[in-house]
Parts: structure tokens; sequence; C-alpha cells
């Protein structure tokens, strides 16, 4: 087995030789620039990663994982226009440093192209890749589209945002790893066991993106702090203060989410109210139950202990970043 | 052989099944009203008629004949968003009606659910039909790239204009064609023939356009007359113009083309260099050119008389329209 590290640097080097610019430049340029950013790869990884766990042929998941990377980085363009995003990855978004138009086809072309990476395989494989591809890239959107509509929504209950975050994020990170499966030819059954390990880690995952922007440290999240607060973002933070503080508290929450400024004082007076109705730990303890319902799903799965402590390892330190 | 009514009211019938309003509602209803706002069907039902030409399953065909559609209109959306048209078909466009975003997400929504709907076919077939598919729309954006460089690129050529319509148009029409021969299960040979029918139908078709918007009748055409001119779209008729015309003329054309504003002045103007250069005999040529080209590949077909000439009529009955 290889290191994660090891993995990321196979991928990337695949990634630079089946992405070239070509005739129309202007289509495929910002294509080249989006999956020339960086970014920690974790879903094309985690195809090679279990690939390789259930004894597969890691050069033949290349693909796979590439179709994975460049839907998710079509998902970015995309929702960077929608989201009026400048930035991403300390770098200019593509609708940005292009146009939208640009930023629209562009993404198109890499949906399609992500489709393309997969004729590769033989055809009762190509299908089985093809319709859980489908299936997630349609919860993405139905995902993306929750997000938007909670925007406007007053009564978000935590279950609706559990849903959203699992159709927007975990659901390709779930499949990114049941395509490493499938590629291992391992039984349905089997395979279901590592998508549900995966949907359960991305949650968790999320939950601590949220967690973090709120509670986390600016110099390893990398991100400013309070931004969800400064957007007035649904997020588990607040719909769980919403559920748990008292009537004042609730009151001065929704008054501070009414108001379009972003302020220090806003980021710091939410904080105090969150404090205050022990969100923290709140959500610290839902962090560590679906993280814990990640990894109970690993006893089930038909591969020896070694392994099982590679997938713990693996979920164990993404989720210690800086919690 | 039923009649091309029939084939589009069957198709109509099955689109209307398949196509329903589900949850999120806000992703789903700009695409079931895009579905419903009309038009020809022309793709689709060309993909039912080639497949009952070569006594395919018809009912069979009716989902390839529906990614079709769906993929031609997930690229409406997205392309009236690019353009910033308000109308499509005499109705409210999507992004106007609700607003850019929701194109996007819908648009992109509805390129998932078009390659959902080969998922009906066993897997040869389907990996066949997908690569076909894939293929086509990543040309028709690659077309629409074309199409949007020409705006600011100044030496453009007519190989340069007819590789552009035929990427952004024609190809799909040809696709729509052989998806149907492959249904019937032909040879490659024969569906690579049915193939080059549509494309070269297909641009034709398209040159017509060009025509009828600047020498068609109002009633017939449906459009505007003069539109493309006020646009200032390089258009066959125009690059015609500039190749043939005396360096007065072509002078005088590329001033009314510097400018922005729209006018009946300038739509006579211009129509009066077009016709002084004979541009609307030099480009009834080249459609006919285009049609007996597609008309000549019926010959080769492995089909009897009575089927060559249900096609020949076909594409004269659409080239008809109104030159």
């Amino acid at each position: 087995m290889k290191s994660i590290e090891n993995y990321k640097e196979d991928f990337l080097l695949y990634l630079n030789e089946a992405i070239k610019v070509k005739e129309p430049k202007k289509l495929y340029e910002p294509i080249h620039y989006i999956l020339q950013l960086g970014g920690k790869r974790l879903r094309p990884v985690l195809t090679l990663l279990i690939c390789d766990i259930y004894n597969g042929d890691v050069a033949k998941a290349m693909n796979a994982a590439a179709a994975i990377e460049v839907f998710h980085n079509f998902t970015l363009i995309h929702d960077d226009i929608m989201d009026n995003a400048i930035i991403r990855r300390g770098k200019t978004t593509v609708h940005e440093k292009w146009n939208i138009n640009a930023g629209i086809l562009s993404g198109d072309a890499m949906m399609i192209m992500a489709y393309q990476l997969l004729e590769k395989y033989e055809p009762q494989l190509y299908k089985k890749l093809n319709i859980l591809f489908s299936k997630t890239a349609l919860e993405v959107c139905e995902g993306q589209q929750l997000d938007i509509d909670f925007e406007t929504k007053t009564n978000v209950s935590i279950p609706d945002y559990i849903k959203m975050i699992t159709y927007k994020t975990s659901v390709l990170v779930a499949a990114a790893m049941k395509m490493g499966a499938i590629l291992a030819n391992v039984s349905n059954d089997e395979a279901e066991k590592i998508y549900k390990f995966g949907l359960n880690l991305g949650i968790a995952f999320q939950l601590q993106d949220d967690y973090l922007d709120t509670f986390g440290d600016v110099a390893t999240f990398g991100k400013e702090i309070g931004g969800d607060i400064n957007e007035n973002k649904k997020t588990f933070l607040f719909l769980k203060a919403l559920e748990v503080s008292n009537d004042k508290d609730k009151k001065e929450l929704l008054k501070w989410y009414s108001s379009n400024n972003s302020s220090e004082l806003k980021v710091n007076a939410v904080t105090k109210i969150f404090s205050k109705n022990k969100i923290q730990e709140l959500t610290k303890r839902e962090i560590e139950n679906y993280t814990k319902t990640a990894i109970g799903t690993l006893d089930e799965l038909s591969v020896n202990e070694d392994k099982k402590e590679i997938l713990k390892n693996f979920g164990l330190i993404l989720m210690n970043r800086a919690l």
C-alpha cells in the first residue's frame, strides 16, 4: 500500500497527461486552469486507496478517479458563479478571470469530459460506473438547489440540513470510494458498505467545516473565521442554536442574521450566543457520531484488520485537522 | 411507417411521462417548463424515423430520442443565458423567468438526465450510444465557443464558419439519426452513412436559417427579418459578401457592422449590398450543394427505394420551408 501522498502524486501525473489545452483555446484554458489550482485531491485519492485496499488495479482506477475530480471541479466553477465568489484556493475564480459565459461553457464541457474519462472501461463496468456517476451528479445538483432554497427558507430543520450537505458534498466522496471498490470487483454488498463509510465520513467532514468556520484557528483552517456568520449561513451551528436556545437568545440570533452587514461585532456576538448554548460541544458530539458511524461500518468489511486500520486512520486524520 | 406528425405525437406522450416535476421544485420546474415550450421536435423525430426505416423497435428508441431532446433543451437554456436572450419560442427564457443561477443549475441537471435516459439499454448498446452522445455534446460546446470567438475575430473564413455551424448544430441532428440507426442494429458503415446524411442536411438547414433571416418572409420564418444584420452576426451571407465584393462595398459593409445600433436603415443598406453582390444566389447555391450531398448519400444506403424516398422527401420538405 502506498501513502496518501503517493496516490496524490501518481494521480496528478496522470491528470496532467489527461487534460491538455486544445482548440478552441478559450474553452479548454479555463478547464486546465481550475484543474491546476491544487487542492487536496481527496476524492480521486479515495478512489485509488479503496481500489488498492481491495487489491484492484490502481492504474486502471486512474480514469475513474479523474472523472470524479473533473466533475468536482466542474461543480466548483458553476457554484462559484452562483455564489459570486471571486477567490477559489487563493486564486481568481474562473468566471472572474474570464467571464460568466466562459465559466458556464467550460463547466459544461468538463461534465461531458468526466463522462468520457470512463469510456476506457469495458461495457458492463462502464455502465455500472456511469449509473453511479449520474445518480451522484444529479444529487449534487439537488444539494446545490437545496442550499440555495435554504437562503430564503425560514424553517430549515436539522434533518433538512443534513440532507442538503449529504447531497451537496458527501455523496461524491461516497461515490469516489464506491467506484474504487467497484473497480476492484468487490460484491455489491461490500461496495455499499464502503459507500456508507464515505457518506458518513463526508457528513462528519462537512459538519466539521461548519464548526471550524466559527471555532477554528485561522492558521490551520486556511479561511477567515466567522465567514458563515457574516454571510448569515444556516449552518448546523445556527440551526442547533435555534433549536436549543431560549426565546431571548433566539430573538437576538435572528436579529443578527437579518442584517446583511459583516462585522467583527456580529461574529463575536453570535459566537457568544453559540458558546452560551453549548453549540461547540453539541456540534462536536454530532461530528463524533457521524465519524463513529463511519468507522463502525469498517468492522463489517471483508478486508483484513491492517486495511481496516488504514481506513480508520485515514478517517481520523481527516477529522483531526484542527478540531 | 408512420407520418412525421405521428412520431412527434408518440414522442410527446412519452416525454410527458418521462419528465415530471419533483423535489426540489425550483430545480425541476424550469426543466419541465423548457421541455413543454414546444418546437418541431426535429431531432427526436429523426431518431424514431431512422430506427423505423431500418425496422428497429421504435418504442425502444424513445429513450434515446428523449436523451437527445433533453440535451438539446439544456443547450438552449445555457445558450440563452450566454446570449442574454429573453424570448425563446415566443415565451420567456428560463433565466429571465427564474434567474441566471436557476438556468445554470437546471441546465446542468438536464445534461445528467439526458445521460440517465440511456440507462435502459443493455451495456454494449448503452456504451455505444453514450460514446456518440458525449462526443457530440462536447462538439456542441466547441461549436458554441467558436461562435463566441467569431464575435471578436476579424478574419473568419467560410470554412471556419461551416465548421462552427457543423459543431453547433449539425452534429446533434446527425447523432440523433445515427442513434436511430444504431438502435436498429445496422452495420457501423451504414450508421456512418446516415450520420453523413444528417450532417449535410444540418449544414444546409443552418445556412437556410441564415438566408431566411435576411431574405425570408416574416410570416413563414417566424422571426423578425434582419435580426442577424442588426446583431452584426458573421453569417454565411456576410462572410460571402466580404469574399466576393469590391473594396467599396466591403468598406461600407464593415462600416455598418462596426455600429451597434439596430435600424431598418442598416438592414436595408446591408441587404442592398448583399443583393448587388448576388449573395442571395450564392447562398442558395451553397444550400443546394449541401442538400444534394445529403440526398446523394441516400443512394448508398442498404434500404429499399420506398424508404430512400421517405428520407429524400423529409429532406426536401425541411429545406423547402420558405426558400
